[in-house]
């Protein structure tokens, strides 16, 4: 029984999960007035995700009753299962969160060593979590459909909407968190930073708990319902294609990428075992972590690839995806880290003024997403004369192999963000706050890398997902042709294209909106409570925390319900050719998006950085006002935006895959 | 012999031209100084044209040799031709621009009806020299060539290098002077109004006179060298359409495209006779200009399409592209116009500083974006349905039949901006002068409009040129299909798409670089020349004339070089069918960000302008600052890097339709 080889592994995955959590739990969570803060975000975050978990249920609810109604009462509960899974893994990884802040920055006062294991330890509870509920869903619907429906083709079929439960779920959340984030951090900064002139994280800032909520809500939620997504998309995704290759390679062809990703996360384990105390770089901890689970992964494919499927080509392919995703991670260190030229520009362009500043930053962005999408092409291209359609399905399974560990290093950012916050605001002395902000800037490193990955990871998912729409869609066996030489097609790839634009305008705006009711209700709060500023009056954070919480979920909406519907628009005005178009002109120009976004934001943020670290006069500077400024305006763009557009990229895809049959 | 009808109305037109150039340069000139200020801006902007088109011409003499060995001398010629009336077009537009600019001011002092017609005749010449030249130059080639090589396919075959030329000369001549006209205008506004604290056109900024020749070599030039190649990408493209509907039309189907434009010329001429003097309202003067035009051009293609070709599908194709033409303009008029919600937000949002106002105008742009696209996609789908493949192209012709008295109402735009600059820097009064700034502001909005009107003909130019593309790559009759379930046509698109941005990218760093220089040579003037701030001393504008010139020439390069490379490198990696795919990603992922681009910064603009007329405190308050901030972020979107992507989807498409026999 080799199918259930994924449902024990998701069980022993979840066992460790909850080794890791208590024992993080077990450390000490320092003075009384670390816990009081800790308590305060920790609040802040659960009542946000339970109000917002609300608000998607309805929604969730709804569409299961359509699925029930169109597809049956086994699609309706994949696509529970599917949202369910991917909710749970987001709230447990962001609960273990904002407890293993508080105790990094406690560890912080014994043992930067114990920082750094607690903080990544912390981190590992999502990226285990994500991994593991992941293939103990679709391993056990899979084993389970496949006796009770009695064939490969059915049991898939009704696993898609497991993926549409997933991207849904994962779509509100990025959307909801990202806008909460933004808005808070932007409220935070302007008024705090640049208008009163008091330090980041101060706790006479009413907007700092909202925005040490929205690290977590945000960054750690949000991402984490991504990455469930692009894994659990990409395994449906090409266990679908391995249906068209039976022949070739028997039913392991189907079982390929569920095995590959279970064993990915049995590597994932052993990797996260050897972050240890003892280190001294942290940079070179992690490194080590990344690159013993890749290798441990490479072992793996050899032996499915080569062996039980007997295609050396597969193996190639793979290792081909686990390179390229450390090239985009290159790439992208290139255009946003402070040790290179990109940034460096934005820094010196803020001697001219903001303007100069956003006009570099933004120019930096849409020159990073040149090398990355080149990167995709080349794997494409490559694996597909290694091995074929399946051969590019492989590639992505190897880049989608560390994303357990690659989770886990990014929820180590906001929790080292997290922990140098309630260092800030707990009056710890400046040592610790020193060797608590190493911490942080490696977070930055690995937030950033994150980003990229996630990119690679949504483009080859919807690509992989797209390949699963051919198959799906084609007649009897033979292929559909969707020429681009027919107006038709020609009109969806338009389509797809146009709707990332107004996605995008959707998550900006909403952030913009937000932010500046937050603006308006800090500045008040500075004018009217008396004593604020002098530190004898305490501010209301809960009014901060409530405007971002309130917008969040209304923003969130609106969006979502566009990306859920512009498909299947698409589909029963046009059919199903002109909507496989639209699939991939979104897929495009979303892709491109996301990263000229993404990197942007992140340029233009470590541009600020690099100034504040003495370049160009330092904090306070001219050139550092215009960097401020430049930092707020990719906040947006890299937070919510961004990330959101990983997201959709996906879900267009697999709500077109879902309801394809409608428009046959 | 019907082929000499385009050929004797290109000859008419230029008739008209000089009639045109010569009534403008009779009227008076005014006051010394204003013939002072004039004269500095027109050898200023004759300098540059010089200088730019001499890097030019050896670049066009390289090529043309290429183009000789691969093609044969015909082509090489066709290519110079093509070339040589693009830049003999913007050049004669530009002149009349810079000889009526002064005019315009002088008459204002007397009537303000005389002033609208000076600026509009002015502008007018650019708009008939652009639509005159280019069916006088391919009638002429077509006409010769059909009889020299005996068939419609062999002439049509070596006039494709025609589009090419006009294509090359075009981007070059946006991007140069893109990049001169933003810089010299950033340099101006951020030393000029927000350091010192000088008005826009104060004779003491340094940078005072090279805004005023950026205005004549980027929007005048530059947009006039834009129209004429989509203009005549879009008649070759169709012609060669044509060939394939030879069975169903005849020849009439090669000729309709030339023999429509052809009579547009003339509905040009008759409306822009109708501009008189004794006018009251420019707006409504200016609209029915418009309105005759297009009658006359909907009467001609009812001949044209119903009785000619005996297609009433064609005729009504056409109108539906009239329509789209008015509502794309209508949809950039609603996001970057004053009255509207999307500028009133922004200059809301710039109450909270100036990252929100540019966030927020980064959001309106890529919202924008989604209306004209979606128009695009419903004249495609529809003009395909009503009259098939040709019908698109028929369309097309619809849009760009009114090329030239847009482009008069275009170019009306900088000679108004140019005479409100004049009129301030001479020290004319305050009644002058404010009904010039009337004129600017009507000039603002049919500036806005064009953009919006020349990117749906980029789009629409580039699409009937792919259509052309398929057909010449289709063998034996069979057409090729380039299906995007094939990995490497998914490549192509990839690609097509990220060079969009990194076109983008390189032109906005141009601007970026520029100015910073900009701004450091400002600011040393008004630091090192003593008593420049008292007016005691005179600013040396020809240092920041050279600043922008230097730049322009030397960045305006390696965008175009890639530009033109990129194509020839995916048709020999990929072959044709990626190729084409390449040129539809480029063209759907530029027109984008063209628009996306376009509209932000006109958004941005006119924010600032709705706040200087008073809202949030007018100019000088906070909320002003922030917004002059925004529009400077603007400033390369709008001016450089949009206009410029109109080229660059036509230029990678005529690129390919022309070397696509090599890759075969």
């Amino acid at each position: 029984m080799i199918e259930l080889v994924p449902v024990i592994i998701g069980v022993v995955a979840l066992a460790f999960v909850q080794f890791l959590y208590y024992s993080v739990s077990r450390e000490d969570a320092g003075t009384e007035r670390m816990r009081e803060i800790a308590s305060y975000i920790q609040e802040g975050a659960n009542a946000y995700m339970k109000r917002q978990y609300t608000t998607i249920a309805y929604f969730i609810l709804a569409l299961a009753v359509v699925m029930g109604v169109t597809r049956g009462s086994l699609s309706a509960l994949s696509f529970l299962i599917g949202s369910g899974l991917s909710l749970t893994a987001a709230f447990i990884g962001m609960n273990a969160a904002t407890r293993a802040n508080v105790r990094t920055a406690a560890a912080a006062m014994k043992s930067p060593g114990k920082a750094l294991r607690i903080a990544f330890w912390g981190g590992a509870v999502m990226g285990v979590a994500i991994v593991g509920l992941s293939v103990l869903g679709i391993g056990g619907l899979y084993a389970a459909f496949k006796t009770i429906l009695g064939g490969e083709d059915a049991a898939l079929e009704a696993i898609v909407p497991f993926g549409l439960g997933a991207s849904l779920a994962a779509l509100f959340a990025q959307l909801g968190g990202g806008i909460y984030t933004k808005a808070a951090d932007i409220g935070a900064d302007l008024v705090g930073k640049v208008e009163v002139g008091i330090p980041e994280d101060d706790p006479r800032n009413p907007a700092v708990i909202a925005d040490q909520v929205g690290d977590n809500v945000g960054d750690c939620a949000g991402r984490g319902a991504d990455l469930f997504e692009s894994f659990s998309d990409n395994i449906i995704g090409m266990m679908i294609l391995g249906l068209a290759f039976m022949a070739k390679y028997g039913e392991a062809g189907v079982l390929f990428p569920l095995l590959a990703e279970s064993l990915g996360v049995l590597s994932t384990i052993v990797a996260i075992l050897l972050i240890r105390e003892e280190t001294g770089n942290p940079v070179k901890t992690i490194n080590v972590a990344l690159l013993t689970a890749g290798t441990l992964n490479a072992v793996a494919f050899y032996f499915l690839a080569d062996r039980m499927l007997g295609d050396p080509g597969l193996f190639e392919s793979a290792i081909l995806g686990l390179a390229a995703s450390l090239f985009v991670g290159l790439i992208v260190q290139y255009y946003t880290g402070t040790g290179y030229r990109p940034v460096r520009d934005i820094a010196d362009a803020s001697r001219f003024g903001p303007a100069l500043n956003v006009i570099t930053g933004l120019a930096v962005g849409l020159e990073s997403a040149f090398l990355p999408l080149i990167v995709i092409s080349v794997v494409v291209a490559a694996a597909y004369f290694l091995a074929g359609l399946y051969g590019i399905a492989a590639a992505t399974v190897g880049i989608l192999s560390t994303t357990g560990i690659i989770m886990a290093s990014d929820t180590f950012g906001p929790i080292s963000d997290n922990a140098a916050g309630i260092a800030e605001m707990s009056g710890l002395s400046d040592e610790i706050r020193s060797s608590l902000d190493v911490l942080d800037a490696v977070g930055n490193t690995t937030k950033a890398i994150t980003k990229g990955y996630a990119m690679a990871c949504a483009v080859l998912s919807a690509f992989v997902l797209f390949a699963a729409y051919l198959q799906s869609i084609s007649s009897g066996g033979s292929a559909v042709a969707i020429d681009i030489g027919d107006p038709y097609i020609l009109v969806g790839l338009i389509l797809g294209g146009t709707l990332a634009f107004l996605f995008s305008a959707m998550a900006i705006r909403a952030v913009g909106r937000t932010a500046s009711e937050m603006v308006a209700e800090v500045r008040r709060q500075f004018r009217e409570i008396p004593g604020l500023l002098e530190g004898k009056a305490k501010p209301d954070y809960a009014r901060a925390v409530d405007i971002s919480t309130r917008h969040a979920l209304r923003e969130m909406i609106p969006p979502t319900l566009i990306t859920l519907a512009a498909p299947i628009l698409v589909g029963a005005a046009f059919g199903v050719r002109p909507l496989g178009a639209f699939i991939v002109g979104g897929t495009i120009v979303g892709g491109l998006l996301a990263v000229y976004m993404i990197n942007a934001g992140g340029a233009l943020d470590n541009a600020k950085k690099l100034i504040e670290s003495g370049l160009h006069g330092g904090k306070g500077s001219d050139a550092h006002k215009a960097a401020v400024v430049g930092d707020t305006v990719g906040d947006p763009l890299k937070d919510t935006a961004g990330p959101s557009l990983h997201i959709f990229v996906k879900l267009i895809t697999i709500v077109a895959l879902t309801f394809a049959p409608l428009f046959l």
